[in-house]
């Protein structure tokens, strides 16, 4: 149950309220969103919560009081019905534009990251992808450069005006990557790391969700719920492929889940047609696909020598095959009432140079 | 172990080949394609069928023996490079042009099926889809109209030019649904029912061969080998979602199949969105992703009243929803450089009319 | 929605129920199951079916209008609570007994099924397993002896005593299989092979229904329905192993589908091992496990040299291991309070035949 | 690629081997594990490491050289053949002794965990479970009682004698939740967080890892090596359930996972029936059924008043059903020539002791 509190209530009713709950012996949670202050009353069942439910509805303060509401209340559609934007800096994810972010796996050299970042821009990304972190299945599988990726994509956003998103793993972690990244991504087997979810939360950056290749659709929802009511409403969902008995392809790409998203939730949505795919050649197909499915953007693998990637080569496309599938990217997104998001402008006095 | 013999091979070499394996006390399985014979020997192990091998290679009818080749030696891309093309009376599936094929679940009634049959065709369709023996999981649940209702499909195909697909469940009934369709529907629960696709196989009609909710990539191209070995080449696939862990929808749409399917085989592939989605809300984005991703046409419900559909109205299209739909897939087919296939004519003399 | 008829309801009452449900524009489906007549009306909605309910409760012969049954109402726990017991000859499944069928994938020889035979009734068994009409996922594979399989089946009976499942694969061959069978054996792939499950539900042998690789519990229970409704009250189910994204097995054994099964259903439980398991190393614990959550048998694959089996040697026990693990199930047998069944009878000197 | 060093290799020559690696420019990780050191090369394809591989076989330090070794090194059976046993106190687990884990999901209060905590006692289990820390798919459900929920476990060990296994959820929690427990809990949700893989792995007790619920055992085991090459080698593998489509259950136990865990590692195996069932009416069949397959032990939720419970109530047992259930567990165990451990004794008049 949710008692929804009127924006400018003070904090004495809130206290109130709170203890209101409290002395039936039931635990609380508040969450600040903004616009409302969200009191949820937790782990209680239904006997206990009629009459809690009756006396929180006769509090001046409580503007509404959820008891069959959606259990992801922040983020259901109902909320904001004509959908929310997520900024960062110059652009803008959940609008006409669509936005492709970019780039490898895994930040490998300063080379390879600022040659990625150059062909990807001059393509027509708007962010630039790669993992200072990287969560590999095996221990002796290589684990990303840390902080020093971080500071050599910090170098390729200076070199090229593309934001940077970056995957960040543990809750320790959070203020380090938030300091040199646009974007924090939440990969997908941390999309139920609960506590990494509220760290996230707490801070200001815009935050990528990807979806768990286990989790439902719901599942997807709550966990940017968690995002979401720790503080932090700029959350884009990512669909990146669920784990089914198909062999022929790393991972399904449930495309579904974007129609579905869209009717649930006023969040943004994209799509990683590389993950789900495995390999390069299927990507363009999928890119596609997803635009035509409503996505409002896609995170695409690129690697200027896939043959030589650390991680992932065998699905990263090669800048030529890239560069071509921005240009249909441009097509379809026309055809289904979108547009392209124009290429990012080099830094003015960006002596790094775009080639 | 396969071993393909030229197109103008006596039968008495053939019989000759024939006995040579037999001569080791294998089993052998003749299927003639049109512009092959094939000699399958099957359930051999390796060491018996190393010196049958050296045996077929030396005699001078064998083209080729095939050791190492897909499971799927006919209809693998290999083999026809160029990819095929199903031709149904004047309309061609596997060239530039998207075909749909649209109509209800079922056939219901007289008026019914007429009716749909004037709003898909109105639309833009190519083919009427209509069930007229329906496999149900429940023994209570209507199970069609029979022949019946394959009599009341051809009197719409008379009045409205539209070419007829439906589907056949059981060998016996073969030859009674290809009297009356243009194109004979193996469904989804049928996709191994190795009887089945013999008995389609063995008959001339084009055959719309739909992936298994269960069942992989590999095996699809293995029941459409079964097909196309009983002497039936003109095979067109369907994938229309597998079932997965994802509540969300009926079942998950793998489009990544399309590109899949698309190198591994020369087949046509067309896209049911209607049954993955399960809930019309969801058909548009699915259908429009599927012919991004490559799809040579789409099969979708329609019905006149879905609320009084007798099966699946929950994701059947509106009429109106239809004609928008057929629109949007126009805009989406050029931009994959496709067009839609145009609108069939009404028969001449076509007295029962088109409204 | 069912009606259910006294089982002494003269024919007149049930012509005179049909019409009753007709004259309101509807559909009927009459099955006789030996104490009850079951009268279902299909394919139409709450607000039609209101009326009908009334003017059915109100005939003196409707012993049970079901509006909200389970859809298997037939086959349902509710309908007969201690359970029932499938018989075949001396062999009683769903008692105390536990009972084991066992023998190779496909009768290959003469030599062969006679030896499977008296090395699985030596150790214990009381049916012969074996296939001689193989549903095979390519058509190049080894797929079966057919009839002369079938003849070779009753030889193997005749010489020890062991009563014979095998697979039918279509419903003209039901009569033929029949013949020779003890058991008629639905398998995985046909599950939804709804013509084939009327057709065994036509006739009076037992039938061994496997459970469909993607196949819910809920939809094995609605095709047994079918058999059931069809007439034949005589099914064990069989649980095999179900599809899913772990690939160290063939297949995933859903053990709890036997304590499931066991509450929805009044009908016998067995479960095969073999296929979930697909590696013979594995087949011992999961048959005791089996055992242990509660399964009426099993149903494992021996062969006296697996190496040279021409399908599935890779999971077939060799007789020792299934010696051994006879004498484990009846350890774990009684240790849940069951007794392994005791072995066949060899028949008195040679006579063939015990009919 | 791991080179396995010799036990008593000085800290020179690993010093020597790892310069000797990153010499050719490649990463290095080195894993003490008590009996050996291993330095594994990481993230380099096959061309680089041929010409390391020859050194490295080249220097006297080092015992091996493991190219086409699995990639979990330290958990493969072939490392120990005769399996390893982890000792918690008195307790052994992988021994001759089945063991009994059980509790509520959630410590909720301090007359209810002691409640329980005695029920469990009595009945015969060795260790108690219970969370304190609790991830939640929902951030509006009761998330665990946190520090003061281990300081109740802690005080029922005390009153009990019974051992405490508890879940930890992220990094930073991990010397406080071994401050209390005895066995540091990794939920299913988390099997991938390898940043606390390692932080459980870097500190002494002994460590229950619970397979992922959409993990193959491949992924586990990889999770495990992650966990021992960070210096812990005592740990404990969980099969609680996979995701699948079937919806009867919560999960679907995946039972061959205990026999294939055999053949791939010598970590013991245990079984939690309840998370997979969902509902307590099945969690005794899945409970013998796992024994049976060769389960070294079992997890199971007990509750004192299961329809009070805040979370997972559905699928708790009752005290008195989870007496009945530890009979039967002995009578299954002995049937596999398995025995059930002894209940633990209670400490001696109430002082605080480990024993």
């Amino acid at each position: 149950m949710i008692a929804v509190l009127s924006p400018d209530c003070p904090l004495r009713d809130k206290a109130e309220i709170v203890r209101l709950v409290e002395a039936h012996g039931l635990r609380v949670q508040v969450s600040e969103t903004g616009d409302a202050s969200l009191v949820a009353v937790i782990g209680a069942g239904p006997d206990e919560l009629a009459p809690i439910a009756d006396a929180l509805r006769a509090h001046p303060a409580v503007r509404e009081v959820r008891t069959e509401a959606p259990p992801y209340a922040l983020v259901s559609r109902e909320r904001r019905p004509e959908g929310s934007r997520v900024r960062v800096d110059g652009t803008t994810i959940g609008g006409q534009e669509i936005v492709v972010m970019a780039g490898p796996c895994a930040v490998e050299s300063r080379e390879g990251i600022l040659e990625a970042a150059r062909v990807v821009a001059d393509a027509g990304a708007r962010l630039l992808r790669g993992g200072a972190f990287k969560p590999r299945t095996s221990p002796y599988s290589f684990q990303g450069l840390g902080e020093r990726g971080l500071e050599l994509l910090a170098e390729a956003r200076a070199a090229t005006g593309l934001r940077v998103v970056t995957e960040v793993v543990t809750p320790e972690d959070v203020p380090l990557v938030a300091e040199h990244a646009d974007v924090l991504q939440v990969g997908s087997r941390n999309m139920q790391n609960f506590r990494l979810l509220s760290a996230v939360g707490e801070q200001p950056r815009p935050v990528l969700l990807k979806r768990g290749l286990m989790a439902t659709i719901e599942e997807l929802l709550l966990a940017a719920e968690y995002v979401v009511s720790s503080g932090n409403p700029r959350v884009v969902l990512c669909e990146r492929g669920i784990r089914t008995f198909e062999t022929a392809t790393r991972n399904t790409l449930d495309l579904a889940a974007v129609p579905v998203l869209r009717e649930r939730t006023h969040l943004p949505v994209i799509v990683d047609p590389s993950h789900a795919a495995g390999r390069r050649e299927l990507v363009p197909a999928l890119a596609l696909a997803g635009i035509a499915a409503g996505a409002d953007g896609l995170l695409v693998e690129v690697h200027p020598r896939p043959e030589e990637a650390m991680s992932d080569g065998r699905q990263s496309l090669t800048p030529d095959a890239f560069a071509g599938l921005m240009k249909a990217i441009g097509s379809v997104a026309r055809a289904v009432g979108r547009v392209p998001a124009p290429p990012v402008r080099p830094p003015a006095t960006g002596t790094v140079g775009t080639a």
